[in-house]
């Protein structure tokens, strides 16, 4: 059974282990350092939940989906699309997807985001899952005409990276199945996309070993894995929910941005 | 006249204000609150210099000037060319550049780089300045086969993200005038780089504003400009200097990965 730990506002931030009935224990202290509870419990019902980590980097993959890559009339990427995003970016759960002014033609991308555990570099496929905290869900909002235009030019940051375009939670599950983690999204109730790791191009191993290759991973470094086949514009008014079974529904509304 | 900030190891990492016969007159806390001294003062010469600031974002702009843009063979970019470094690839004066087993053509690139003091979201050209605490030398070392092969998928990441890949320091000087920073590289005491801030495609303000557009900028996030005509490769045993006049010398060896 998978173990889930949460982010809240008490009202100062704290990490808690959630049970099945909402009951939240409030961890001693950071979830990377021991899972101990301490104090008196609360309840889902009592509190806000916040994004589930804060990490000092948040990596991205592209076209890491045959279906997704198939439907942007792309070929799958010969080494893993890596791409970073600002942690300014992050929301939680209920929290507002700003649509910016400048926006065009935004696009909900439902994802499952690794949350590292264990520092380390040059991690080798075969111990890439001890690295490994947990799960969570990730809508890596884009806005495709900026996107586009600076992905041509060899770089991508703005398109991704507005205020508010990486919702994440509304748990961290830990103990899953790297490889058979089910992802859906949904807008307005409606399914738009639903899939599986086990069809990744790159694997959750795969993408920590290149990363890691280059760069030192730290606790609460996050990896969004990338989306699947499925993704469209969202506009102000519509809801948002990306679900992974095991961590649950990150449900976000997109607002426009106020003039 | 500038003052000059640095950040130093007393074991412990902090902050003092660096005078011109090498006096440290240790802040009481961050220089983005305020820039108090308090205690004993110490010297350059008794302490090991960090990299003087641990931004939660790290930012680079691309071909932003035209000599660069022209050795490379490039077209200057349309709007302002963004990509992230993580926050891991930060080192201090002195402090290897690791060359990586996989490397292959490792150029070094001089660069000034705008240290953020005031937060902000769209920020108008106007009032960009007030949101600059400061700037420093950096060093925003690049694997060109990598960051081709990348850039060629759309976007940048491992090419400029190995740990080591972006010296930065000796200090932060305040008070300078944002279109008149001269920047010097060299490479084993010769001069391979000399620009100035006055030829920037897209100025300190005009990059602040761009970025800006979407994401809040931190007291403590970085912006590195991008780097004049004359970068080129660099290999294990080079020692290379980035000078900005009112900085100071960020000097750093070029040392082999051990296998």
């Amino acid at each position: 059974m998978s173990r889930n730990i949460v982010r809240y506002a008490d009202p100062e931030a704290r990490y808690g282990l959630l049970e099945k009935d909402g009951t939240i224990r409030p961890l001693a202290g950071s979830p990377f350092e021991s899972l101990e509870t301490v104090g008196k419990a609360t309840h889902l019902d009592r509190v806000r939940l916040l994004a589930p980590v804060k990490p000092a980097c948040l990596y991205g993959a592209g076209l890491n989906y045959i279906g997704h890559a198939r439907e942007m009339k792309l070929d799958t990427p010969a080494f893993p699309m890596l791409f970073m995003k600002p942690p300014s970016a992050i929301v939680g759960p209920e929290a507002p997807i700003v649509y910016p002014i400048e926006a065009r033609n935004l696009h909900f991308e439902a994802e499952v985001a690794v949350v590292i555990g264990k520092a380390g570099r040059r991690i080798p496929e075969a111990k890439a899952l001890e690295h490994v905290f947990g799960y969570t869900c990730a809508n890596d909002v884009s806005e495709r005409v900026i996107q586009a235009k600076e992905m041509k030019q060899g770089c991508l940051v703005l398109g991704k990276a507005f205020d508010s375009f990486n919702p994440m939670g509304p748990s961290i599950a830990l103990g899953l199945d790297a490889g058979d983690i089910e992802i859906i999204g949904r807008v307005n109730d409606q399914q738009r996309q639903r899939s599986n790791t086990n069809d990744l191009v790159y694997s959750v191993k795969a993408l920590i070993a290149h990363l890691s290759s280059g760069i030192t991973l730290h606790p609460g470094d996050v990896i969004m894995t990338g989306t699947p086949a499925g993704v469209g514009p969202v506009v102000p008014g519509d809801i948002v929910e990306i679900e992974i079974p095991q961590v649950g529904i990150l449900r976000n509304p997109v607002v426009a941005e106020q003039a």
